[in-house]
């Protein structure tokens, strides 16, 4: 945190080897320097690392944050994993399975940092909570459907996220900044991916058309809840730790109207998302569909089978 | 396959740069020439152009060749995948995700070699065979138990196809050279992951150790069928494009062996290999347990529910 190196750049796919590109961690002579610094891309292992060092400890208001970002990204990563080897191509098969991992590091990093305030691993936290005290929203735990439906989640999620994370670059939390860096340029690939299947789908037959715009009629009432102000994400916003979710919205209309144009769906395209009645939200604050509570029994019963077992 | 690049060295895990090593397809002033050259590691997308090109195509018997290994590592992705979300730690999801996704790699590529012969895409052989015409191991397709049951069955693969592709660097058929070249390193770490693993539960817990045996013990009965050959190794022997499946069996006993001892199973351990009595096989030949129609049903639904569908 002695130097900073703001000249992020989203360059496309790929893993960042952070050993490299470390800004802070050279030049001022100790050893214990953090390698949490602006714009630098940290894994899950790296703020494990910062974590026990003790280099990397929030406060309530980030840890509560950060169990918000982990929890969106666990819940949807364990939706996307039903995809392997289930997908329509195998192509897709490894595509949507790459996501479903890449969802999974960035829980695994936020639930770390989380985790740092409360004294608690990432295990702890994803294994041992009860339904409601998971702070994901609706859209990530909505069930996968049909392959239309996955991407229309899928859609909507990498446009919300890639959003946010682009936003919490500038994070005056250093952890949130770094972890943050991370997910975004992976973030930027669902993004693409998701977009050339909507692009596909509302482009192909008349039945893969039909099925995308029925993906969007059943997801499109659970955007509202992605962009809802509360008191946290205000005295978030005020610190510069964290953004209000309404001032995303503007971007994530524009950016995926374009693609919902080109695709021909809204307008006279037979997808007029003005006239989808919004859900009433609610998971920020542990009130959640029934939907959770089948994720978290499949992802939960193996580890609480065998609490503090050596595997 | 104009140039001879043979000093292959396994580096450990990491994609390959494909462009970079090609040692063929520069210096010899063709614009067609092709990327298959000896020790060079291709992806399933550098096969695919392969075939595309014409300049990988198959023999019947390579064909049948490169299918028996696709659908091994096809029906094994599938049967790990399964764990995504649901391993015992999060840490460890992301790599069982990851080791499913390298077997899908894999087949992937080999299933698009093997089908250059019968002019049917990886998609088509993947999703629109029936279970008789599947030639993988009955191995691959046992279910995945509990955690243990997984490794146990990870550690048997893992050593087997290291041995199996290290000696197919040298096919005299480029493209299965090329591929095994690519999985060989993947397989270098699902081997290290697994071999971890069955040191750690043995040495874990009571109940760990209780757990990995009862692993080695359901699963052993099906080891000998891997090294089992027949009419189409032996011909393949003969012409240097495959081996003899029983010419692996001594490096992998000892390997494995080393493990197992390490690990303190074998011999008064409670792990007595030789009293275990193996399974008759015959998936090479199509016969199978009632095993795979349950992965298959769960692969092959959605392509064939919307068979030709743009998606």
């Amino acid at each position: 945190m002695t130097e900073n190196n703001t000249d992020f750049a989203i360059e496309g796919h790929g893993d960042i080897s952070v050993g490299v590109s470390g800004a802070g961690a050279s030049g001022d002579g100790s050893a214990s320097a953090t390698r949490i610094t602006p714009g630098n891309a940290l894994r899950p292992e790296d703020i494990a690392l910062e974590v026990r060092r003790g280099t990397a400890k929030p406060g309530e208001d980030v840890a509560d944050y950060a169990l918000r970002l982990g929890d969106d990204a666990l819940v949807l990563a364990q939706r996307l994993g039903h995809w392997i080897s289930r997908a329509p191509e195998l192509e897709e098969d490894i595509a949507l399975g790459n996501i479903a991992l890449d969802q999974l590091g960035h829980a695994r990093s936020f639930l770390t940092y989380a985790g740092a305030y409360w004294g608690k691993s990432e295990d702890e936290l994803a294994y041992f909570r009860r339904e409601p005290e998971f702070r994901s929203a609706h859209l990530f735990e909505q069930p996968n459907g049909d392959f239309a439906v996955t991407i229309a989640r899928q859609f909507i999620v990498s446009y919300y996220q890639f959003e946010l994370y682009k936003r919490l670059l500038d994070s005056s939390d250093a952890t949130i900044a770094a972890i943050s860096a991370k997910a975004l340029k992976e973030v930027d690939y669902h993004r693409d991916h998701s977009a050339q299947w909507v692009l596909r789908l509302a482009g192909g037959t008349e039945e893969s058309r039909r099925r995308i715009i029925q993906g969007f009629k059943l997801l499109w009432p659970y955007v509202d809840e992605l962009f809802e102000d509360d008191e946290l994400t205000a005295r978030l916003a005020e610190t510069g730790a964290g953004v209000q979710p309404s001032s995303l919205r503007e971007d994530f209309d524009r950016l995926t109207g374009e693609v919902l144009a080109e695709a021909e769906l809204s307008g006279d395209g037979g997808l007029d998302l003005d006239r989808i009645p919004q859900s009433l939200g609610g998971g920020r604050r542990g009130e959640h569909s029934e939907h959770l509570g089948y994720v978290l029994a499949e992802m939960q019963v193996l580890a609480r089978e065998h609490p503090g077992a050596s595997w």
